[in-house]
């Protein structure tokens, strides 16, 4: 018997398990060109809250009734394609689904050699790439410069943080736990982090973090912590809308101080985009994530849930804010 | 006797005319390498609302109690520089004042062949460059896309909607009034105006105007047009943030709806810039436009008050949208 996450209804505000129905299905046939995969990573990210919404966006919505889409990890069962062979390992834009047939044309089949494969969702996946396209060809980053990033001990932002050390930056992270700020400060070796939970007065904990000014701000929450770092950007800054995950799950329209004025004033940039911009560039960023990890340059931590059922679960808890690093489901 | 104007109190929200001194001083005497300037045409501009704050900007405030400063084309009385002759016509940031003397270093030497001398101030001066500067190195609007421009009718506005036109782009305008409108339509060949003040719906008529989205917007108002535009972009726009006038009297904070999800969404880019960001290459830019104008490709209308004592008024109904054009105070 099969098993798959269909979505349920699309959630209104924050998600909850209910949004989503666990099923049982129907045993799987294959067809030539198509291989049998078994699940054995799942990926959650928080852009896939905007999929579950019926808006226009940069991805088309999950339809209502059908599995949820995301990365996967998963093994070739059964190969009715030549370039493939049972036991291989592949990445894809997945189904929900422990076990299901894909045309071989859709994955990617990874190398175990350069890394566990799990880092295939992370460092090594969309969120690495992320990372390295967004804070690179968008912040371009000069040595001496402050970076900040927020959401700082995510799947991306600790990849953006460990970047901007290795281009010679100040670091300076924000973050909502004391083992996040801890794991930052003594683990990726950040210059100053701040528990934006904890501290009293957000403003002066930036200013006393930065004290040349902010030259790139790597934004993955939005909201009043953009606020706070935006008000404290350099002439020339550039600040990069990665993503917005304290606003995913508003109801009406976030309302805030109107930012133009500073951007005005200090000549800065501020881009969006989204990973698949850089598609043509992957096997470049890709490479220099690879590098970095087998010398050692960078480090790399994740969170594990256990059993495909916990995907709902485990997604839900992206908006808790409750992983640090990469938060992934693991098949039993 | 010579006259000159003060900033005597510092603007709260908008500006009157009380904030304003027009005083009688004493006759000057000239130092060597200095000239005797006597002022011809004196710009208004909205950059200089942020002056009179007390505020971090770009330039530094004005003093209370000294003379305002701004573009002003003047000519030669008397020189004891070398490089001048009395009879020259020169351009210069210079104080607001009838006759003052100046270091030659301070001004440019004005060519009266190439256009009237008040072009100077308008668009092959300040407000030009900044059309020119802002439209083609942060917009690089491409044949065939749709290019909105916000204070259409406005001295940088009506330059930018020119240089997108010969660039091969739909234009857009917003503007005040229903002689603007007719104006950017039948005089620029605009290829629609939006007369917001007038307009019941601004998202239908922005629709309406653009149907294939928007794809350049140079923004020189700020507030709830800017709001409108903004949600319109297609992927990958360009946002110019050129001026706020919207905002500039506003005496708290202004709020608004937060644009970050959209530019996320977009892949959009978003950039400040004052035009003294491109000093190194505004002999290009003056090139370019002086060729555009003697080549007959570029029309020009400036609004004229006569009369020194004029210029508080005249800045005062820049923030009226009264101007068509370049708003220039001519000397009596």
């Amino acid at each position: 018997m099969n098993r798959e996450i269909l979505l349920k209804s699309r959630p209104v505000g924050k998600p909850t398990t209910a949004n989503f129905e666990i099923v049982n299905s129907e045993p799987i046939s294959l067809n030539n060109g198509e291989l049998l995969l078994k699940a054995r990573y799942i990926s959650v990210d928080p852009y896939m809250r905007g999929r579950m919404s019926d808006a226009k966006s940069y991805v088309e919505p999950y339809q209502v009734g059908k599995p949820i889409e995301g990365g996967i990890v998963a093994e070739v069962v059964e190969s009715r394609s030549p370039q493939f062979s049972p036991g291989d390992s592949v990445f894809g834009m997945l189904q929900w689904k422990l076990v299901q047939a894909v045309s071989a044309e859709k994955v990617t089949k990874l190398n175990k050699e350069t890394a566990p494969l799990s880092y295939y969702l992370g460092i090594l996946g969309m969120p690495g790439l992320t990372a390295y396209f967004g804070l690179l060809d968008i912040g371009k980053p000069k040595e001496g410069e402050t970076v900040v990033v927020s959401g700082a001990a995510g799947a991306v932002g600790m990849v953006v943080g460990q970047i901007a050390k290795l281009k010679g930056c100040r670091v300076v992270g924000i973050a909502g736990s004391d083992a996040k700020v801890n794991y930052l400060l003594n683990e990726l070796q950040f210059d100053a982090v701040i528990n934006y939970k904890t501290i009293t007065n957000l403003d002066a904990a930036i200013a006393s973090a930065c004290p040349s000014g902010i030259d790139v701000y790597f934004d993955n929450v939005g909201g009043i912590i953009s606020d706070a770092v935006v008000a404290q950007i350099n002439k020339g800054a550039r600040i990069i809308i990665c993503g917005q995950i304290s606003l995913y799950n508003e109801t009406t329209q976030p309302m805030g101080p109107r930012i133009q004025p500073t951007i005005l004033k200090r000549s800065a940039l501020m881009q969006g985009f989204i990973v698949s911009n850089y598609t043509e560039r992957f096997p470049e960023g890709f490479k220099k994530l690879a590098t970095w990890i087998t010398e050692g340059k960078m480090k790399y931590t994740q969170t594990t849930l256990n059993g495909f059922d916990r995907l709902p679960e485990a997604f839900i808890g992206l908006f808790e804010g409750n992983n640090t690093g990469k938060l992934i489901v693991e098949m039993q």
